[in-house]
């Protein structure tokens, strides 16, 4: 059995994530862009949970997709009640979905705890809630919640959870770590412990607190589940869930399994980041596979490798999961790491005259401490300029600001810029708390009647390294902010100055005049 | 054998990662904060690679180390050289540390793609590298590089390798998975099909290009490795390396190793954000163990459940790790972190009102975004200001800084402050090119007549961090000064504001006043 069932709960356990909220519009786009790429189920949410998630179901319903299932959550009736009559039971019905899912409890400590029930009444609610539903036309999931635990202090007793669960007709059996303590030697030993034949098949469900949520999906799948639970970006609750954009390339590229995902596996480092633009976080620059560090390589000597070998130097070739292979211009950047940078603006080799200039450039630049491996905007910038590719927006005369503080009162910044655009003399002003803000707010004030689109930008990250710390305050820093434009794009600036005025200001200048030069090329008129 | 060496490679592999740099100081710093827990190994760096990394060895041999032994790292000698007069290999000696760590080939095709020359001379390149640095008295470890890939494409020969390095008489062979690729059913399978009896202790190194470095460090050890690598936070090229902060619990708390960070785990999570401080990088908040989400729980059940049965919740408890419980978003209050900060203002238990009103107080600035891990300074000044132990330097009425700029000529700024010493009224003047320079400059103007110890005192680092990066320019700011009197005492304060000026105003006047407080009290005549 090598077909291996996809299930995402990024609307669900991802949405307990620390810093993720989703807008009802974001999970009906984050769903349809699961369904895209292949995803088999979609959780969209607990129905009873609140409004917000029942008016998910409500419009889900009327949208269509080509191959996921939406999925609503909920947890097994209540303790002397009959899953007729539930609350949570009817929820999950009033949801409308084809498949449901169904939360019970496996570690005996939380049945008599938590639910304040005895064992027996734990197994006969799993079954009568199953049941229930199978009976109303359902095909049902059943989550095992603390299965590993449960079945840590007592196995006998979560073999009679599982019984249950497939005896009332559960069509998959998900065995969750839900405080993510297990690790693979016992996810192995355990599941290879259950009785699979006798049972309905497994599933998967892991959370990264001992850090190893995608070693445990995978032994998971090898040991004789067939179903994976997790969510993209690995969000969700505490340390996260198992990260399907790392579980599944894993699965489908390295193990062979078959996943309906494979077909689309390019789209994927795209999908991990318009799920993180609609939940506003900063896409996690290390993640593996998709992450824009993924398959970046510093220095000199491994560029070279890596343009004359790659698979020398990388795991699998990025371009399967949509990720792209970045020479990073470090410190020991040399001519091999320039000359991918100036593809698109003609053909060039190694000893090109411009391939040697930029590369001098870039070194005398690094020296004064510009780094342009986190801001690409600000190279691509470098290199207009040198080829005589660059249009600039603005040419500045003069800014004047002061900062004031009376006593223990907030701080307060005024300032006014002049400059000239298109040869006119232009004036912005602004007034702020900081000289940073100040000057941002001023010169907007002043591009905004010639350059309407800024309004589209935003600065969405902020940073300031302080390059030679040892002279304290009179140290040069350097500044990288990262600018988008709210659709896909989003690009990275730097400026460095023994001021930091100056500094944020060519950081910002060029955050504005990379997205003229780069994107209102090709749409102007 | 269950006793497992911890080799940190932060400073080396760490500082490969995206964004990770650190200062001479900060290198320092860390070795000094790994040795108290108990690390060890610190790799140091790379000697050759350039004179910062040559500067830290120089100095890091006058310091004292409770445990860690410091490493130089380097690679086997050039092809068709001799040892004894290679660069790399003199680079190793000339670091004069106890252990070196040398870095060898296992993978054909690198063997003859990358370095060019044929299997059998790199066999002897590492043979007399490891050789002549053990006859001149080093403890040597040697890495495999692309030890699983080369395993992978050529058993034989990758054996080969690890018997050429035991031979030589290395210490320990240390299996690198350097592209970061293999999975842990791999580890396992390729660690036991090695005859081990027949050859040096076996030690890992993974990075977490396939999400699974903890679990392949976990495999490896339960293989019959017994020497670990990783780094602090996980950093390092790519996808990172194993994330000690992650491994180390696992192994020690879970797997029962022994390790020898066991005695002082609780340090942990401080160490963690001590070094992602000093690097400049938000610390991750969903990290394992020592993450801030680490332990958080949503509103509830689950805190009804936590407050009567937290092991039903949380995988381990977060003390063990110094890390804390949060409950909702409140941040939960650190009564047992305050208390040892009060001893020595006298006899304080848990239940004092001092030590419940400093708690809350801690919070309170916590929540304004200042942080008293890296800046103990401040803290000691905000312990002195509730007990009525300080005494102020100074009251500031205002200053007043213009920064303006024309054109392409540097940006300039002057200021002047009026402040109070002792009753009288007193003005400061300076000028520079940055607002901080200016400001710092005219304090010291004001105070020298009166402070003539100032003099003495430089500002040796100054990091920035900005606190809520998506608000962008319009963002607060959080300043670290670290400041030396020249002797053995150095201090760090932290400054927050919406303007970069007056956060460095405060962590500035902080660092005075501190050193006015503790140092000037006992010498005063």
């Amino acid at each position: 059995m090598n077909k291996i069932t996809v299930y995402d709960t990024t609307l669900r356990d991802g949405m307990q994530g620390i810093e993720v909220s989703f807008t009802l519009q974001d999970k009906l786009a984050i769903s349809h862009a699961l369904d895209d790429i292949g995803v088999d189920y979609i959780e969209g949410g607990f129905p009873l949970s609140n409004e917000k998630e029942e008016a998910f179901f409500n419009q889900v319903k009327k949208e269509k997709f080509s191959h996921a299932k939406i999925v609503a959550f909920g947890s097994t009736r209540h303790a002397g009640k009959k899953a007729a009559e539930d609350a949570h039971i009817q929820a999950l019905l009033n949801a409308e979905t084809e498949t449901v899912v169904v939360v019970g409890k496996t570690w005996k400590a939380h049945v008599e705890k938590v639910l304040r029930t005895d064992t027996e009444e734990n197994l006969e609610m799993i079954r009568d809630s199953i049941f229930y539903l199978k009976s109303r036309g359902r095909e049902v999931f059943f989550d095992l919640e603390h299965f590993f635990d449960g079945y840590r202090d007592d196995p006998d007793y979560a073999l009679r959870v599982l019984q249950a669960g497939s005896d009332a007709g559960a069509d998959c059996l998900v065995m969750c770590d839900t405080n993510g303590g297990v690790l693979p030697h016992e996810v192995e030993q355990f599941i290879r412990e259950i009785p699979r034949d006798k049972l309905a098949p497994l599933g998967v469900h892991f959370h990264d607190d001992s850090g190893v949520a995608t070693a445990n999906s995978l032994t998971g799948i090898r040991s004789g589940a067939i179903h994976i639970q997790g969510t993209i970006n690995g969000w969700g609750e505490r340390c996260g869930n198992a990260n399907l954009c790392v579980v599944v390339p894993n699965l489908a590229l390295k193990c062979g399994y078959e996943v309906n995902m494979s077909r689309n596996l390019e789209h994927l480092t795209s999908l991990s980041r318009f799920v993180a633009e609609k939940a506003n976080i900063i896409p996690e620059k290390r993640q593996p596979y998709v992450g824009i560090a993924a398959f970046s390589h510093k220095a000199g000597q491994h560029a070279d490798v890596i343009a004359k070998a790659p698979e020398l130097m990388e795991h699998i070739d990025g371009a399967k999961v949509g990720n792209e292979r970045r020479i990073l211009l470090s410190e020991l950047a040399g001519k091999s790491s320039v000359l991918p940078k100036l593809k698109k603006y003609g053909k060039f080799d190694r000893n090109s005259k411009e391939v040697l200039s930029i590369t001098k450039l870039l070194k005398e630049k690094e020296n004064q401490g510009y780094e342009y491996e986190a801001a690409e905007a600000s190279f691509d910038l470098l290199v207009r300029k040198h080829l005589d590719r660059y249009r600039p927006m603005l040419e500045l005369d003069n800014y004047h600001l002061e900062s004031y503080k009376t006593g223990d009162t907030p701080s307060k910044t005024v300032g006014r810029i002049f400059m000239r655009i298109d040869r006119r003399q232009v004036m912005g002003a602004g007034v702020g708390i900081g000289p940073v803000e100040t000057l941002d707010a001023a010169l907007r004030d002043a591009l905004l009647p010639f350059y309407p689109f800024i309004e589209k930008i935003s600065l969405i990250d902020y940073k300031v390294r302080v390059l030679n710390p040892q002279e304290a305050a009179a140290s040069k820093v350097r500044v990288f902010i990262t600018s988008t434009d709210h659709k896909e794009n989003s690009w990275d600036t730097v400026g460095v100055s023994e001021n930091i005025v100056e500094a944020s200001w060519d950081a910002i200048v060029e955050s504005f005049e990379y997205y003229y030069n780069t994107y209102m090329d090709k749409h102007k008129t």
